[in-house]
């Protein structure tokens, strides 16, 4: 391995070059006024896969964005390995709170800071330049390796699994590598076994016909603001727990072994609240901050709007407001009917003065892997060879919804090689990633082809 | 009158060309980037003033926008009447749901439709047509005008008090006239003699430093929005009331006679819900609509905003969100009073894991008018000539702040001859107002200064 690992040490300027191009594209699944640059990143992606050593490389349209596909099979006996990753990137409001803009890549001592940088593009370009550097040096692969790069991650994965339902021999493989979770903290090689679910739900509350001057009418009609602040308090009892019916049956609790393991962790709720910047943290009682974050189901308002919100003061009774209200699931909560509960539900606590309106956006399977797999394993020594450091085993609370899909329709596990750090502020204004981790996980990515190729 | 009353009814087209000019600007107060137009309105003001025939027209420059001032003192031993009106309007948005542009005054049938067509252009501009028709008939007035208009009413009269204080000279006047509220329904002439006051508050909730990913962090600390909602559902109680402490304590009793001549009225709840669109109307349990409309204090929620507003789903807790509420307030509630209750109480319900900042962004106090002043009577037979029907007298939900100042500092009743309707969409998208209206309204003023005058 000796050549190759030294191969990406000395190609990690023009690597990170290459990153800066891709952080360009402006790839937001949400908005459609992004569309073309959506098509764009997709090309971007097969383009690298191409120069990387794929035989095989294809973009699948879906009726959303399109899939990236790339293959090297030239390793016949040897196991396959496909390696999911998602080019798109989360929206970047509030604009004004990024320091530098977030689709020109800027580096900052070992940062680079842009729009996806972590999440997910800096994370699965580890993958291509490790494929390459294989090429490079050796002129081929010691395992079969297929590439999955999908669009919508950031939006449900709408179109991936009818995708991996229709082309499962093509995907067919012996595992799943995706980097795309977080090491427990910098320098620390760390391996995600359990993820949260997620059911995103969109609630509005519809008053009266038009906004009313709240002069002239306040007192005499329900206030669909107030309405819908009075709906969502409802949702969380007194000790922080969710109220919706049922909605703790199917929650699998914490086994002793591994809440031994979170003790390991050492966490420090108020080193945690501090980089927070809040004074003390929240959350339902009696669980460790760490029980809260991993393993525990969660209530969240992601978005609220109504009324007047610009600057000084408008009387008016908004004739509606809405919300985003998202609820994280872990094992065995099936989002499909945690969806139906909160619909059911929040029906319940409307008034008849207004009409409610419940749409589900998304919903995503949470996920627990067995720690004893082959492909576990080989990724835990993998990474302990590039940090020089002993692995370490967690859960985390995000979800990524394909690793269920994976597990149920391809019967392949999972193997979580994250190289983020949950302070690089995905999904905020100024997320960045670590320029060490980049060239350690080209380095990790490297060392786990040759250690599950074994 | 006659010949003053037809040359009002002759020059009708001309009054609402003139009135479309004025329509045109886009006078809104609170928006900083309409400064230069509030200007522009002023002076327009001013100059239709000095068109009418009044021998004194200035304009004073306030911190905020500036006061058009008119006289005409030429009827010495008669009595001096203040007329006051605003020629700031509300701002337009949502600006998509106007089915014609808000600054590009559109007739249909009866109707002229613009921002401020009711709210107050419209009406404070029939004064200045009557004064008009006075001078060009007669050549003179019956009595001594004075006008009073300000920029700053919908954005809670800031400057006007201090002024008001600094000119108690100029302003002497025996009446106030204003025309800023409406008929109790089309075709009825009515006289408002009580109002609603206001406290306009708003909160904010400030948690993590940063926006954050609501699956790496949801669960450990408190989500700002949901705190925000937990805080506003606790300001009512189930039966609806306001649950601030002492909020109540100087609420005024409806009198029996008051009581008996709102049941006068045959209010309908079931075509008022209709009118408004909602299955059923809401409000404080144990009173009627008209009471909670006129002489009940409520508490609205204007405006609410916080995390991913946007089109499709963004999985973030909001590192802060924000609400406007608003307090009518009615005899005796003072809102410096309760303002300070409201802080003191939003303070006490909000958790440690949070801040909360909250700022008082303006107040007004309620009135209550004699119906037995002589300005009052004389407004009510003068309405009853040009409408030709008994004039009621009612309440009115909304505010007028400058009511109480007046009252105060130039111990001057107030007579509130509304020519608008509460259907008319003051404050909304699509506001508009009568002609009809309009012209009668031109009318009873004539009428009122020649029966005042007496």
């Amino acid at each position: 391995m000796e050549p190759i690992i030294q191969f990406i040490q000395s190609n990690q300027n023009l690597y990170v070059e290459e990153l800066k191009t891709f952080l360009r594209i402006p790839s937001i699944s949400t908005l459609p006024e992004n569309k073309e640059d959506m098509k764009h990143c997709a090309a971007f992606v097969a383009d690298k896969l191409q120069q990387a050593g794929m035989s095989r490389v294809e973009i699948f349209p879906t009726e959303g964005h399109p899939i990236v596909y790339g293959e090297w099979l030239g390793a016949p006996g040897k196991p396959t390995v496909l390696i999911y990753g998602h080019y798109d990137v989360q929206p970047v409001d509030p604009v004004e709170l990024w320091n530098t803009p977030p689709f020109e890549p800027t580096i900052k001592g070992d940062n680079i800071f842009a729009r996806g940088a972590t999440d997910d593009k800096g994370q699965m370009f580890i993958h291509i330049k490790s494929v390459e550097a294989f090429f490079k040096v050796k002129g081929s692969l010691p395992l079969n390796i297929k590439f999955i790069i999908e669009g919508e991650e950031e939006i449900g994965s709408e179109h991936l699994e009818g995708f991996i339902q229709q082309h499962k021999d093509l995907l067919k493989c012996d595992a799943v590598l995706i980097s795309d979770t977080s090491l427990y903290e910098a320098g620390l090689p760390t391996i995600t076994y359990g993820l949260r679910g997620l059911a995103y739900m969109e609630v509005e509350v519809a008053g009266p016909g038009k906004d009313l001057h709240s002069g002239s009418f306040g007192g005499a009609v329900a206030n669909p603001i107030n309405v819908l602040a009075e709906i969502i308090a409802k949702l969380h009892d007194k000790k922080g727990r969710v109220t919706i019916p049922n909605f703790y049956d199917d929650v699998l609790p914490l086994s002793k072994e591994e809440k031994k393991n979170f003790e390991l962790f050492n966490f420090s709720d108020k080193k945690f609240a501090k980089e927070l910047g809040v004074q003390e943290l929240a959350g339902e009682s009696k669980f460790s901050t760490l029980e809260r974050l991993w393993v525990r189901p969660t209530l969240d308002c992601n978005g609220i709007i109504g009324g007047f919100t610009g600057k000084g003061a408008k009387t008016v009774i908004a004739s509606k407001a809405s919300a985003k209200i998202s609820m994280r699931l872990v094992p065995n909560q099936d989002p499909k009917k945690i969806a139906k509960s909160f619909t059911k539900y929040i029906k319940s606590l409307a008034p008849k003065s207004v009409k409610v309106i419940i749409s589900n956006l998304h919903g995503a399977y949470p996920t627990l892997s067995p720690l004893t797999g082959k492909a576990v394993k080989a990724a835990a020594v993998s990474m302990e060879k590039a940090f020089n450091k002993k692995t370490v085993f967690m859960r985390e609370g995000g979800s990524i919804p394909v690793v269920a899909t994976f597990q149920r329709i391809l019967k392949a596990p999972s193997v979580l090689m994250g190289f983020g750090l949950n302070s690089e502020n995905l999904h905020s204004p100024n997320e960045h990633f670590s320029l060490t981790h980049f060239q350690l996980g080209i380095q990790s990515s490297a060392y786990f082809f040759e250690e599950y190729s074994k």
